[in-house]
């Protein structure tokens, strides 16, 4: 029998082991204090001693399906069973099914895919493509944008991520809408969208139009805070990257595979991209993967031209054993459906409720399962609340049992796909709880 | 009661969805003819139908444990039951067992990992920690090198492969030892040795070497051919990183955790890295996984100050729990020490008789279960043997059951670490068959 002292140790050996040899990502490493999470199930996650959360957080927004999911983790079992792993230039089983149900729900000029390990590594290749195909170099994206850490990825990043890590060439940023926070003194969503149009023009003809491969932006931008894009923004850029020649990749790593409440995000916006880099959601991570979904057109380029770009687990087994698990899984059970309907019938009055009470809200926007709560000082001025107001949001969240994803003066509400009407109803609680802590 | 002929459907139809939707690495996609591969034990893989092959290529040198090692199975089976997935911030105990095992077998004062998915993105943070350690932006490499597809890694890479994708800034190229194909007219491995030492502190020099951050180096360059390092270079290319206020990374990525006889390839040079890059042998691929190791001094900078890199994958549960059960299998099987026993009393043997019987055969090289055969057109001029040559050994071989590794003029001899003397006997059996087609 395990006692419930034995079982606290194992976290504080999970601690231990963390703070002498683990090194974590975007942080400074002294005084870290990380959660134990030891196992999870559905929409919640615990650590070894029996302490839950409900997780709104998807993790990194990229649980869709929720933590294990018997048939994801069944298909990995399986898959374990057979090949754990292959090199790329073999024909593997799973991958061939992999690859068959992600261009099943793509455009339908878009019948190749491309397989990384994850979102960094996809966007990478992405931009490989549009270069080759253009024969020209730039890169065009936003400022408020993510798009992973490795060379080219983190230089078309916008963030401060970007700042200590500018060492590719062939990068340009732009401003994309935000009504909320307007770069163009804008005062209506349509407006906001006529104005961002028209700064993207003036960018491009300054650049150079034929110097310009790749317009790259998430679809719908994530860690930048759940920016949806306004009325005909999309459709527009579309519009004046085919005036100009310049292809568009869309990055649906954190917006694709169901968190928007569709298959893909863009599907919502009048636009069909030439290239779409996932990972996250298309397997819920339960094994690394991601990659990039081809136009024939790009693809044709390569039938007898090398390729000059590759991996040594592009396509691994076992990563397309779980996208097989998890895309049956959510067609299956209707959970992109579910995602659409409790964002509309849930989440949506949920906050608007949220709103109406605590005047730390300056702005809740969202779809599907992917909203932000901005929250402010000040909502005449919009000043964003300071960090410490936030942390003191966090830390009561957590200690309300539910684990938030906190982004700057945001609280992110990003649960798995699968969330039901009473796990929201939780989570407004403890959100609703936590808020009167910064009005 | 399944049938042969539904099983060859099987093969039929992995081909078919591979031809219609997967996009393949490093290649021209028409006209590919992938190897099905459906599944594998040990040193063998099979396809659907029965065929089977000795694998004498590791897939991309990866399986270093061989293929479905029992152990390694169990542990993704155990901790796909516990939690496939969790975020890179929490702490969890794969991660720090993993951790732990790792820095246990690394030189005593390099005591953290950061993990990544593969081997190029290990590359990316090793250059980003030694651009931030040393305030310096260049990174030199040699040209025969490969080190990843992406952004920094792919111009850190020597080969043609960086060619048409050299977007980023910072990265200077320079030979390395060599001493069939000697860059520098020496004619004893003493001389290839020092004169390659020569020209790098030239090029360090002509550089600046206030502005070099790093050197990076495969400690023993793999697909470039299985280049042994000369008495005495990795020694001085310390010695000259020290005199310079350089950094030394060495990528392990395909020579370490087993493949040179030793856990890492590096404690046979009496060079102490800053940091070391894994991936491949670590887990032998199972889950994909790469990381840093990193020295005290390095890792102390980010003590305070956040480390501008992350992934969402980074420590994934998943590929933990796969490398706990590989360093432990390979601990107590003594898999390390059958790769370099192996290497000493039946490889080389085995490849020493060959080059004596095949005059197509310019020189072998290797140690532990990491071998090149070089092929020649003329043992005099040491001319590569032409392409049309090598594909016909190759087809040869896989005719006679073996899944060589085949790059340029070589034939790399690359098994798993756990393959016997039989299987030895085996292969080079199948390459004497083979290479009298182009003697
Ligand atoms: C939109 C977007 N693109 C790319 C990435 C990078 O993905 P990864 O962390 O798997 O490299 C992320 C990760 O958060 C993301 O949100
Ligand atoms: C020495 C070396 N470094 C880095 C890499 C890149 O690793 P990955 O393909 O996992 O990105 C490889 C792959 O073959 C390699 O051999």
């Amino acid at each position: 029998m395990t006692t419930d002292w034995e079982l606290s140790e194992l976290d504080d050996r999970a601690r231990e082991l963390d703070a002498a040899h683990v090194f974590h990502s975007w942080s400074a490493q002294a005084g870290l204090k990380p959660l134990v999470i030891a196992g999870g199930s559905g929409c919640r996650v615990w650590d070894h001693s029996g302490a839950s959360w409900l997780d709104f957080s998807s993790q990194l927004v990229n649980t869709n399906i929720g933590h294990q999911h018997p048939s994801v983790i069944s298909a990995i079992h399986e898959q374990a069973d057979l090949l754990a792993t292959v090199a790329p230039a073999t024909a593997n089983l799973a991958r061939g099914e992999a690859a068959r149900r992600i261009v099943e729900r793509a455009p339908s000029r878009h019948n190749k895919v491309f397989f990384t390990n994850g979102g960094a590594d996809a966007n990478e290749n992405a931009i490989r493509m549009a270069r080759l195909h253009t024969g020209r170099d730039k890169i065009l994206s936003t400022y408020r944008s993510y798009h992973g850490n490795t060379g080219a990825a983190i230089v078309s990043t916008g963030d401060w991520r970007r700042i200590p890590n500018e060492f590719a060439r062939g990068h340009v940023h732009f401003f994309g809408p935000y009504l909320y926070r307007s770069e163009f003194w804008a005062t209506s969503p349509e407006q906001e969208s006529e104005r961002a149009l028209r700064h993207l023009e003036r960018v491009i003809q300054s650049e150079g139009p034929t110097t310009i491969a790749a317009i790259l932006l998430e679809t719908i931008p994530g860690t930048a805070g759940v920016l949806i894009p306004p009325p005909g923004y999309l459709a527009g850029v579309r519009e004046l990257a085919d005036r100009y020649g310049i292809l568009v990749i869309t990055d649906e790593v954190m917006c694709g595979f169901g968190r928007s409440g569709r298959w893909f995000a863009f599907e919502g916006y009048d636009l069909v991209p030439d290239l779409i880099t996932f990972a996250k959601g298309v397997n819920s991570g339960y094994v690394p993967a991601g990659g990039v979904i081809i136009s024939d057109e790009i693809a044709a380029d390569f039938d007898e031209n090398v390729f000059p770009g590759g991996l040594t687990y592009s396509g691994h087994p076992l990563a397309m054993a779980a996208i097989c698990g998890a895309l049956d899984a959510m067609a299956a059970e209707g959970i992109v459906e579910n995602a659409r309907r409790i964002g509309a019938e849930a989440i949506a009055p949920g906050l608007t409720e949220l709103a109406d009470k605590h005047t730390a809200i300056g702005e809740v926007r969202g779809e599907g399962v992917f909203w932000a709560i901005e929250l402010v000082a000040d909502r005449e001025t919009r000043e964003p609340l300071p960090a410490a107001g936030m942390a003191r949001v966090k830390t009561d969240l957590l200690a309300r049992g539910l684990l938030p994803f906190v982004q700057d003066n945001r609280i992110h509400v990003v649960p798995p796909c699968i969330v039901t009407d009473d796990e929201v109803a939780e989570a407004m609680a403890a959100y609703d709880g936590a808020l009167s802590l910064v009005d």
